[in-house]
């Protein structure tokens, strides 16, 4: 019996990697204790894995006014409104690990008008939503509401260009059937024990 | 500490309820080790409430050619579209219990075309969308595809009626807030050991 | 010259129907006239025939600050919503038997921020809309607007549920391609004398 | 007591009106019992009264393929369409008046597909309807549609044409807040005896 | 080498045509030094080319609060909302040339809140597209809006009738497949010496 | 007087900037007479600049088997349906001068069916708008139809990817206000003498 195909596209052998690519693959392997389908499938495009993992890390690893888990929260609620099965399960996962709460990654992604967050997070994820959704429209008053729930400028390009980028990944994974591992649908789903 | 309310109204307390729903309550509660807070939440209304669930039962426990585990495909697909946290979280639930598959749910709920099912079932669960969201454009051709897939036409009143059903359920629960209960979200996370 | 089919299912004959349903049948066309489609279509299964009269009395007969007029209002602005025929006719014809006004069913269906009616009652039919097409976005604003309307928390819960109950019906009727009763048209169309 | 408002804007008296807009107006009074109010609130600008009954007249009286009630089918759908009260109501009497069917109107304006109409007057009405809500979709594959039903272009450029015009019409109605007589609801309820 | 169509219709000679069409058509050309294609594809229909030019002149030739740049910008933006090639090449040109500013049609049409225009303006367009996508919603406060900007009650109707004008224009010219004449790209890119 | 701001946020000096992000710019300046105000806005952050334009050249550079202007085409229309205003005119000037047409990019970006362009070429526009606004929806068909148009599976790679990193610099030149430089908006208009 064969397992459920990761990508429409092939899949490289580690061997065949270009050394950086594997170097990569296998410090997240050592940490997660498997490899994130999404390294294997965009590892078909050598130079485009670069750019999106450099992207990547310069959003999400970044100092800044947002915590990991308010980041992963925007990456949750983007996914859940472009219909990515592969960022909602593996950003769910990750934002269960980060916010140590079972709960929080369904609940921001199936509706995060009903999730246990504060109305400063209400306010950032309605601000993602409008990037991912009608950017268009963004003008001076939404701004102006999210510094009044106390986030400057600099966090508000973070809210943005995460919603952003992670609208380009959405497409992709949804161009080509990226499959989430099996692990991230369960990972964290336990509470921590205090 | 108080815990989140579990709707927008009260909450009557069990000794207050009259006997058929209190004993509904109760043997729900012997099976699942819990009391659903839709049906702590419905019971401020009994008369509705005893007419949700006799729908309820009629729809879910009826013989026919839709499994129980198909049927509660047809729920959480249709509260995904719905943005229903509650159906989506309960429901879930209840379709990993019955589809022995720790996945199956998550996967239906944020985008069936990228699900673990037969090309039977992407057809079920696209005429249960197109009820949940168009049903003024249904036709015979819809009629004409369900059955060259083998569905007869109770089967399709069947399917049509729980995405029905459904979209009124998941309003309701958006209207009130209604919570999930904790429980949902982990339960039947982990595969069955055969 | 045979008649249109009121249903894409067949209808029972009324000597085949359980006891209970035939008289309630009777009693509608014993108060109507005649009886309409909705009676002889969803008898093709008696529990869900049972179910959804009991839950639609439950609405619509029960006391509180809603008029019968207004509950039918809510009705037929939905199925505006819902381009479902069959209840914009059949609905329409009761409101304007409750209203006494010839003029307020089509009104209140094609468009009702035209419609005769009091600013209170376009908050109203503005939130069963909102029930009907966007659930997932109600919050705590939405109750203040309707209490600022003098509406309590129990009418607010069944202006929703109202609405909520006609989003099945709009999609059963829909679905099975219900045909109004060509009585349902003119019915009340003539202004009481006074 | 007053009369609701038939338009936001000032109604014209008879007497000041020029000459060839009260002749229209007397002469459609002498036929239809009354003036409908689209005359009355459009004379608040004479040139653009006589340009938007010049092209009124110029689809719905011209000779062709499509029959009177036909265009006043285009008409009411896309009335329908567009939650326009007055195209709606209005219309609505003039395409029973043509068909000499009181339950038509109701049926095309709620939802064409329910309607007792032909094959090829539902493919009339998809088409008139995608001119009215994504014209820029439009393409050959249209008009080879209408063509297999036996419409030749000039057919087509009269479905597209009533159809644009009447998306003018209903927006300006919408625009000022033009209500439709009271005449209109009824006429023409009853159906003529044989 | 043929040019490519300009409309799906014949295009009558020029010798073909009615007095009152052929002088209108060299009238145009005198001015703009070619006859815009829009004149060649409705000549096909005459009465209701003069019925639309008539409308046109009425709208956009009238003395009002608004400049010619304004009406300009209303049609620029609507046909931006209408998918309409034809009218947003052939007015972007117009409004170039009566702005004299090279860069304002392309703001205008591809997003007017990004465009170099005054805070009255932008109230304009979006009461403008207001009326093209969602005229059943208008009400007092748009009204009250356009008021707060200085506008009067008759600008308020000009700003409406040109978008719903160009509602009916925009739909003609995809349904024709109405092609923009290649001088209309280019005239009046070039700033003005001043 | 000011020009206007070309980015909600401050743009750095050149003297202030990292080697190579000036270098870049130089660069870019020497070939095209200036510097596209998306590179100063985007040096607010300069690691995420690096990872933008890394993506940027990896995807529109590549070899394969579209062309340059092809890309382009991907760009502008991907940009009028995000209303971005920036793409939209700074890709429509490149788009100009690769398929040396000075009517091709305005068709495109207003709408693509009227565009000059191929069978071949529409496809592909469909599909990378799919990706834009409906990616979620993709699946097996697609990838037939494109490769019944000739496309390999890396070009549909390449079409999917243009699209979907597009929508991500869409949502980040409206998120931010870029404002395209005036030069974009007349380069290339007038046709290359053969």
């Amino acid at each position: 019996m064969t397992s459920p195909a990761i990508s429409r596209y092939p899949i490289p052998k580690l061997d065949d990697l270009a050394d950086d690519i594997r170097a990569r693959m296998l410090e997240v392997q050592e940490k997660a204790g498997f490899i994130p389908n999404v390294f294997l499938a965009l590892a078909h495009r050598p130079d485009e894995f670069r750019a999106f993992f450099a992207y990547h890390d310069a959003l999400m690893l970044r100092d800044g006014g947002l915590t990991k888990a308010e980041r992963e929260m925007i990456v949750v609620a983007v996914a859940g409104a472009n219909d990515c099965l592969y960022c909602f399960i593996a950003h769910g996962a990750i934002l269960r690990v980060y916010a140590k709460n079972p709960l929080i990654a369904d609940q921001v992604g199936v509706n995060y008008r009903k999730a246990d967050i504060t109305p400063r997070q209400r306010a950032m994820l309605a601000f993602a939503l409008k990037v991912a959704e009608r950017s268009g429209e963004i003008d001076e008053e939404d701004y102006a509401t999210l510094r009044s729930h106390g986030f400057d400028d600099e966090d508000i390009w973070d809210i943005g260009n995460i919603s952003a980028f992670f609208c380009l990944s959405n497409r992709m994974a949804n161009m080509i059937g990226l499959r989430p591992n099996d692990e991230f649908f369960l990972l964290s789903r336990v509470p921590r024990q205090k």
